[in-house]
């Protein structure tokens, strides 16, 4: 048995498998500081112990997507390492906070196998836990991935495509949340909360930020993410692209940390319905985003917060002034991302 | 009313008002470490808690040019968002330690304005006051700034230029430094103390560093600086540099760390006099600085520290060992930085 | 006496002189958050709190890597301001783990020196010891540097070169590792353990990695190194490569990170036996590495972990798969790296 990990095929996954990641990870205050870093969000309640606290966190909560972010590495090395594209999430739902000082572990079940009809790649449809140290599930997706065959000519298993939710239902949302009280709008930058938004508002975040090759290999070694397209420009430089491929977490950060300028006070993702990575970013590149405001929901028993449903959408080297989205039938050729959350808000 | 911020102009300020800046922020111990892998600073109070805890402090304490660059960010969303140009700084006053732990909010006062006779645009004063979870001021400076006009037709307010001193009073200084004892010279790494300056003493401090793009992004990240002049390469390639602008604070801090060689027991920046940023930096670019003692100054009841005005010059792209300052009328063009502050040191 | 350090010449070292070395540093979370940041290791042991206690720690202990450079930058600045080289590593020990708020601080003794034919320079041989805030050594080494002289002329001491151990002798290794229980293989991402590994076999890492300026001088930052080389473009630039030269412990780091494919439970560097840094490595580069089991021994009086004898060798831009490592008389050009460690894996 090799002593090198050279990561799954497609032949190689089974439905109904469950896959113990490895590598659990403590996050501590090290990692909020380099999260900040990395992205400059300015969201009150993950930027202040004290902001978290008057709202009834016991300290500053950990930004969601880093936790994402973390899980999501550890999957990798079973999973992705021999994916040609990451294709889409489903389901997704942040259901504890996490904190400095958790340690994150992660297992993912294989739920869906479907070969493509040139017998090269096939798509594998897992789901992931991230589970803190007491055993407690805090982010559950579902994602979906297209994945190399070893040979070509080896068997497929009977296609399983598994059916997910269009949203997750705004009544599960919130485990994450404790309930708020005593929000201070004016320190956290914004007057505007759940009232404020409408269904079908449209908002520029403005802002734009150039990526470089050190900012996203920092961030992909911090998830301890090891998917070889993005560290190795020897072999990338061969590859498709002739360049190292930007993780795509490191966009749905980004989009986050600007969406910032517009949605201050949505300070908690809750749930990702869906998303894909409609197009790849690399080193030089500027990142715009731009959101729409797709439902508004409250959440039962809760008068505190309220969910909004947001569709994020990056672009590259494009302004989003204008809300670039499609063209024709597909995507403008500046959007890299199309990501469907729900947020919480203070009432 | 827009949910996206642009920032004021010229004429959105008024004298007397008073602006309560977003996003307090919790430093901690990650926030010292990625000040230290962005500079490499040597000092070793704030390297070290046990070296801090010998001389009196509780641990370690932060840089004092950490808390200045995360106050003065949350300035910038209020302040600076349409600035042209960061013109000087006056009555800087560091008056208390800030730990790992800290959160660190803001506010500033309006304290003047003067329309530039081009009408484009004016000078803008402001006092801030960067402040603990326990309301204790831990900072306090004025800086001006010319920021853009909205509408050049705009009514100007009467011009108010606030008179501020020309340095802070050496009897006020040394609030965030505890009584010192025990100062152990060899471990901090040279001989050299209060008496062994005079003022008219110049010091090279020989090192250079070149500054990266990612360095500088992830700095002013780090301090939730948004000024969108570092970030946004589409738009700067557009620009007055056709390059990003490199955060001003960014070269105080290097400047600094440089300053170690020479100055290795002026361990607290107890206020800055002045400064001007001369001329931008920018990435590839090299930094070197030297250092002439303006004054030295005893503190009034301490037998433990004494101060030194000094003038801390960055030059880019030519090395300090000549001193380079003025060129006729104005400044060598490879001055970026003329800046004045009090340090102390040990008897 | 200037107050600017312009470091030791090979004239001002006598053989039996101890230095004493500057900056007492602590080590904390964030140190540990930026070098996963920068290499991306993924040993469970220093990346979990629960899984490192599950084992018998206090907690997860901060990479030994990470202890041996920030002990290493201290010398720095009394050995090795005027290197031409760092020839090579013998009888390094790692005797105690290092935990986040552990506070280092280093001493070097002189114990050999040897005048080149040439008179320009002389090797120096220091033994350095790392010590915490409880005065316990963490780490000991003996390094040897090619020093330029400042004066060709200056009269050379007579040539003591200290005789060094082939080898540290498995007998004396496993102080920094407490007894090893309940070691879970699954979640530290390989089943391979002591008995799986054999003298003469060779461990392709497989995976390559890319460094860019930034990142090496985060890291020499970060160790408070401050050889010029590292930083100075402008000088470089003129010097002997035209290029900043990459700090040869960010190839080890970069190395031992990659080495986790192949050997991820080998999750302590309990001695450095020998090393050579063989050639530079400059940003751009794309980093390899592959490892040769050379020895395998069993700790007396423990029946938890055994040590390997692992040679690691690293490679620029030019993939291990075939194990380069010789080229006639010398080293294959690829190779950068040449190094003898032995580390510690669960029976």
């Amino acid at each position: 048995m090799s002593k090198t990990a050279t990561g799954r095929f497609f032949e190689d996954f089974q439905v109904g498998q469950t896959l113990r990641h490895a590598t659990p990870r403590t996050l501590n205050a090290g990692d909020a500081s380099l999260y900040s870093a990395l992205y400059g969000a300015r969201f009150a309640v993950q930027s202040a112990d004290t902001f978290a606290q008057n709202l009834g966190y016991p300290r500053a909560p950990l930004d969601d997507l880093l936790a994402f972010h973390v899980v999501f590495g550890k999957t990798v090395p079973d999973v992705s390492l021999n994916a040609i594209a990451n294709l889409g999430y489903a389901e997704g739902r942040f259901l504890k906070p996490v904190y400095p000082g958790d340690t994150l572990s992660a297992q993912s079940q294989v739920i869906g196998l479907k070969e493509n009809s040139n017998r090269q790649s096939g798509v594998v449809y897992v789901r992931t836990q991230g589970a803190n140290q007491d055993g407690e599930t805090v982010v559950d997706y579902v994602r979906w991935v297209m994945v190399r065959k070893r040979d070509a000519a080896a068997p497929a298993p009977p296609a399983v495509a598994p059916s997910t939710a269009a949203r997750v239902g705004p009544e599960t949302l919130g485990g994450a949340c404790p309930m708020v009280r005593g929000y201070d709008f004016g320190l956290a930058g914004s007057p505007h909360r759940f009232g404020d938004y409408r269904a079908g508002e449209k908002i520029d975040h403005v802002d734009g930020v150039t990526v470089e090759e050190s900012d996203h290999m920092l961030a992909t070694r911090l998830y301890q993410n090891t998917a070889r397209v993005h560290f190795n420009q020897l072999s990338e430089g061969q590859g498709r692209f002739g360049r190292r491929l930007i993780y795509g977490g490191h966009v749905i950060s980004l989009a986050r940390a600007l969406s910032f300028n517009g949605l201050a006070n949505a300070f908690h993702i809750a749930a990702i319905n869906g998303g894909r990575h409609v197009a790849p970013l690399f080193a030089g590149d500027t990142v715009f985003a731009w959101s729409e405001i797709l439902e508004t929901a409250e959440l039962p028993d809760r008068d505190d917060v309220g969910a909004l449903r947001v569709r994020m959408v990056a672009t590259k080297n494009r302004a989003a002034a204008d809300f670039p989205l499609r063209d024709g039938e597909g995507y403008d050729p500046s959007v890299i991302l199309d990501f469907d959350i729900w947020v919480l808000i203070p009432r």
